[in-house]
């Protein structure tokens, strides 16, 4: 039976036709998954279901020096990269978008002729790639095997095309994008094996560690199945008598456990021409038993077909919550590729029956709702958690809510949590801004005086019990962080500390804590220490109150260390004080010294599109009045210049959607520029019209129509703009006006 | 409560008082585990039951320059050596008296001081070492820790007596004596760990791999624990942002699933000065479950002390089976070690529960009775079946069974069985006479036509598909197997296949088969091929019927390798046709060339007291009327050279009790000079009086009596021999009349 891709009937009558076809394009049409899988995107073209647990992805950053980049031979930190060329299996469940390596292993790889375990030697070339949400293909040129992989929530499927002959399906189990190792595997019977892989230490926390397991299937029954294990180095008579000594063994005849450091495990086939293979697998953070389940109650009784076309209708289902007329078709490309990008990370943890690993502890929980995983903080903090709250508040909800399970079960709201492990990656309380956020913006069915308990242990615990903000005795007592090592991104801590300090105040302040909002407010304004009238940026102090000499604001750029500054420099963070923009300006001299400084920060390239510290940096232009002009300026340049079609679409790692959340908002007319704070800065849409499918549980309106009029082809700049009919007087708006106005109308000039 | 640990009352009569003590020495009492420790001996004083699936073995043969033997510098086979120095944990589950290296892997390490988990600083020289049957003790000098081990059958226990202070407990499953690896464990709680590694490849077959399953326990909870796992080593950017590359890396948090090739469990206390600290550590061959339960069975209730008399206990009860009276106490000692020494292997397999691992299979079964594995039977085939017919009839009937459900589950009787998998070791067809002697000694409580079935299989298949006889084409045809390769053994091969149709054509003859018993027969005189006149030795053939040149009956001396000879040379095998002793006479030109030829052999030095092929010469000198003396001469004289109380007290290889066989029946006064035959030549007995508790379920006499007078002191040579009363005319004597004789008498001059 073929289901209906859409189920928004909206969504057929306001999409276009395809060229020729009669069809109607869905949004999924519009997605390209190989934007942002080259220049540290990081972003991959594999087979996912939003939110998904699971992700089937081409890998191919290892085995063969023709690949341009290769994982292991520089800082590297997704599985596929556009420009390579040397595949070597699909891996199962990936991390999109991070700068980080892990996950990304499970290699599933189909070969031909004689058997051959070393990835060095079984890996291919390939061709005709093809990807769309839910589907990826190629076609292996060594073994003329054509691949393709889709996916549930919870399992992938892949399904080889074999030529006649001797045909092979290989699973790794010793190599991937992790950096840990070991794994564990047991034939289940001919058909099926099972087993667990260690996964962990991302950025090198080498205490990060987590298991996945796996249940696999394939659906004929091989003439033989068998293990190979990469043999310990032996030297002496040890190694003289074992043939094995240092290779890849095979193992033919035993098929209980195998356990080791590289493992992995065969299928051989005799295949006709053209005669396809399918392989089922299902994972579990869990257990063994729960990887079955989710694989039973996700693919039972379903083939590849059945298993693509519900992963589509999945995608459509999610991504025609915004609907966009007008724009050019690589306008929609580069939207809709954003949205999906935005709909990976964070992902579902939990099996089918619930269960999932609690946040740093080996006990095994069980959810109601979804219990979700990968909160890259630092990064999804800024927006898109905001466009969740927004767009798909039922997650953002359960998101929020998984962060306060997190707190009950570590005694931690999250900062970069990695399937229950805290990573403890980049910096600052990321948690408060996200929680205060949505629940500012009336997503309130939590328990928000639990929430407000950990933000304030958190802001409060001296640092050396304190897990968020090791550094909270100085700032606590100094109101700024001392640079105590030479490269301790102190600078960078304290303004993280700030940001998260003053929306911690906004909901003290609404929950009648007078005091409390007080004492965080002040701190908040702690920044002002950092404020070096020398060089009219930031600046770090050293542990005697002094400023750090020599000091150059420059010194950071391109990920180069920097004192006081983490993966940025001055420039790059000296405007980050989104709470208080107009006190920044009055330390730096008034509205015009601040507009004229922010304008040469863009004019001279000081500005990084790249990393999150000055993505809202456009927006501070608007506070001033008559200056709002910059920030639709500067949004439509970035926009048009670093956000394509292209492999290279999106500037540096999408960091789980941030990058790619930027545009959404950009794109639609608004973006929420300070965190915490249910308020939007207006920029230019570029579309006609944008229809947000608005979650009537959450918000009484059905949807937000914006609607923009240009009165010239290339207009660029808002001349008004109007929310339910009534003229709005500023080129900002809050998030209730915005809800609940029914229509946004832009005129642009 | 305090147990008696012996059972027979008789014991108590017939036992000499301990000096000054008043108590009554018990059978144990004799027994010394160091005697076979060095020297090539591979026995080892570790904790074991009779028959015990599990010892727990001081492991000293890695880890320090020290140690004089190391276990990866050259071919070593056994955990433990006497001279060595350098002590690295307890071994669990380790074999005794074999030449080829498994097994002797999860090794238990006390540690004091800072954490540190590389084996060659963690070990420790000792002192202090104790042993005796079911209990091993040593004191670690690195540390002030007292170490003890005993053993039930199916599970160790350890108990450390720890200094003040910081104290671990490490459980190592990277290291051992096994050429396989890999290994996952998993903590069950802060007590508890359970988990699988590999073992396998004995003599370095690759194929031979099968799990051990474990569970260990702590009876204290500790303060920390956690993993390690040796990491593989990285290169380039991976390299120098992983803190653990190339290192043991420490897991602190984690404590699911870990796997690897090389990984570990730690358990840190505090202790006081002399805490006490009790490991149990239970194993299965079937699952993690069966460890488990075979720990709670067996150790449930019971600490160290109860664990250790019962294990005492059961050495008494059957050591007992057999009391000496006489003999120095030198001779007592290598008597009942010996006694112990046999009662090692086969050991059971079957875990309390009765699953057991099929045969060459991954499938569970079900046995009744005790199930046995290690089944060294080109050694054990010659003597130790035999006694164990004798005196342990219900284990030999059992292992006897255990043979034919291997011939059901697998298709084949064993050659080498270790732990369900063929291993494929020596040569021969050695199940066969080992049965035939069975049945023909009245224990006939199994399925003879299956047996039958089987053995006819081996002896009459082709050899592409003869598991047992892969020469057997040639052998059939022609009547011998030709030298094919330069070193393949191939007299050796066909030497065995001759004995083995021997026995094979008696059973088809007592089975009314009397076409089959004349094909084997026939077969068996085979040997005549191998006959040169020019050396009066046996000489390889080539494929072309001629004798292989040049050739020297000494090649082969010292394991070095021969044409068509398997470790040994011409003179070790040309007398190893015992059961056509006037043939071969008859060939060699007559009893005095034969008898001439032999004596010169032992005179010369061309005996090797060290290995099987030629362990039964000297008996063939009692097969001529006149010549007796020499076979009473020769045993003793080797006995008393090769048989001490020394740790290097057993000629070599003990090859699972075969060794030790030779001493025992020896000095009792009778030996089974030709496996099938149910007949013993008559030596000179050592002791004045031996007991042999016959068991009245296999042999109506409730005890066979030796007794001996000795006409001098130093009287050597049997002068008359009366059974049951009645003067015997020969020097030789059936099973029959020894069984049923009552009381047999030497007189010796």
């Amino acid at each position: 039976m073929k289901r209906l891709l859409l189920t928004y009937t909206l969504a057929l009558f306001l999409l276009p036709v395809k060229a020729g076809s009669g069809e109607k394009l869905s949004p999924a049409d519009y997605v390209n998954p190989f934007i942002g899988t080259t220049n540290f995107g990081t972003t991959n073209p594999g087979a996912v279901c939003p939110n998904g647990m699971m992700s089937v992805v081409p890998f191919n950053v290892m085995g063969s020096a023709d690949n341009k980049y290769d994982k292991d031979a520089r800082w590297w930190s997704t599985p596929y990269e556009y420009h390579n060329c040397f595949f070597t299996g699909y891996s199962h469940v990936n991390l999109s978008g991070v700068g980080c390596p892990e996950l990304g292993s499970l290699l599933l790889m189909p070969t031909t002729g004689e058997l051959n375990v070393d990835y060095k030697e079984y890996g291919s070339r390939y061709k005709d790639e093809q990807a769309s949400p839910g589907y990826y293909t190629n076609y292996l040129t060594k073994y003329d095997v054509k691949t393709e992989v889709t996916a549930t929530p919870r399992t992938g499927v892949t399904r080889f095309t074999f030529p006649k002959g001797k045909s092979h399906i290989l699973l790794n189990l010793g190599e991937g994008l992790t950096n840990e190792s070991g794994a564990m595997l047991r034939r289940v019977n001919a058909q099926e094996i099972e087993g667990v892989k260690l996964l962990g230490t991302f950025c090198y926390n080498p205490q990060a560690v987590f298991p996945i397991y796996f249940v696999m299937r394939v659906n004929k029954v091989p003439q033989q199945t068998g293990y190979w294990k990469k043999q310990r180095p032996m030297t002496g008579v040890e190694a003289e008598w074992d043939p094995d000594n240092g290779k890849y063994k095979l193992y033919t005849k035993y098929g209980k456990e195998i356990a080791g450091d590289d493992i992995g495990a065969f299928f051989s086939f005799d295949t006709a021409e053209g005669e396809q293979i399918e392989v089922e697998l299902g994972v579990s953070f869990v257990s063994i038993e729960n990887a079955r389940l989710n694989l039973n109650k996700e693919q039972e009784g379903k083939n590849f077909e059945q298993v693509h076309a519900e992963a589509r209708e999945r995608w459509n289902d999610d991504l025609s919550r915004i609907l966009v007329e007008g724009g050019t078709q690589e306008q929609k490309t580069v939207f809709y590729t954003a949205m999906y990008h935005l709909l990976i990370h964070p992902n579902v943890l939990q099996d089918v029956n619930g269960e999932y690993p609690a946040m740093e502890s080996d006990k095994i929980l069980t959810t109601q709702g979804n219990r979700y995983t990968v909160f890259s903080l630092w990064d999804t903090y800024r927006n898109v958690h905001q466009l969740l709250t927004l767009v798909y508040p039922e997650r953002q909800i359960e998101m929020v809510r998984t962060m306060l399970d997190m707190y009950r079960e570590h005694g931690w709201l999250p900062k970069w949590e990695l399937y229950g492990r805290e990573t403890l990656t980049m910096e600052g309380d990321p948690s408060i801004p996200v929680i205060v956020d949505t629940w500012m913006k009336g997503l309130r069915d939590f328990d928000i005086n639990l929430a407000y308990e950990a933000m304030y242990k958190s802001a409060t615990l001296p640092g050396a019990e304190n897990l968020m903000r090791p550094d909270n005795d100085d700032y606590m007592s100094k109101g700024y962080v001392p640079l105590r090592e030479q490269y301790d991104n102190s600078v960078s801590h304290a303004l993280e500390y700030y940001i998260a300090d003053f929306a911690l105040s906004r909901l003290a302040d609404a929950l009648g804590k007078k005091e409390d909002a007080k004492l965080f407010y002040n701190r908040s304004l702690g920044y002002e220490h950092y404020y070096s009238k020398e060089f009219g940026t930031f600046r770090p102090i050293l542990p005697d109150g002094t400023f750090y000499s020599p000091f150059s604001p420059k010194q950071g750029e391109n990920f180069e260390p920097s004192p006081g500054f983490h993966e940025g420099n001055a420039w790059n963070y000296t405007y980050y004080v989104p709470h208080d923009v107009y006190g920044l300006a009055r330390l730096m001299g008034g509205k015009k010294s601040f507009v004229n400084k922010l304008q040469m920060i863009f004019d001279e390239g000081l500005y990084d599109p790249a990393n999150e510290p000055d993505i809202a940096y456009p927006y501070l232009f608007s506070y001033f009045k008559g200056e709002e002009w910059r920030t639709q300026k500067e949004t439509q340049r970035l926009l048009a210049k670093y956000f394509t079609t292209q492999p290279d679409g999106i500037p540096g790692n999408d960091d789980t959607g941030t990058m790619s959340t930027w545009a959404i908002f950009n794109m639609m007319g608004f973006y929420p520029d300070c965190p915490g704070l249910p308020e939007y800065t207006l920029t230019t849409p570029v579309f006609d019209k944008v229809i947000i499918r608005l979650d009537p549980k959450w918000y009484k309106e059905k949807e937000l129509v914006i609607e923009s009029t240009r009165q010239k082809p290339d207009a660029l700049y808002i001349d008004n703009v109007k929310i339910g009919g009534k003229k709005l007087n500023r080129f900002r708006i809050t998030h209730d006006e915005l809800v609940h106005g029914g229509r946004l109308e832009f005129s642009i000039r």
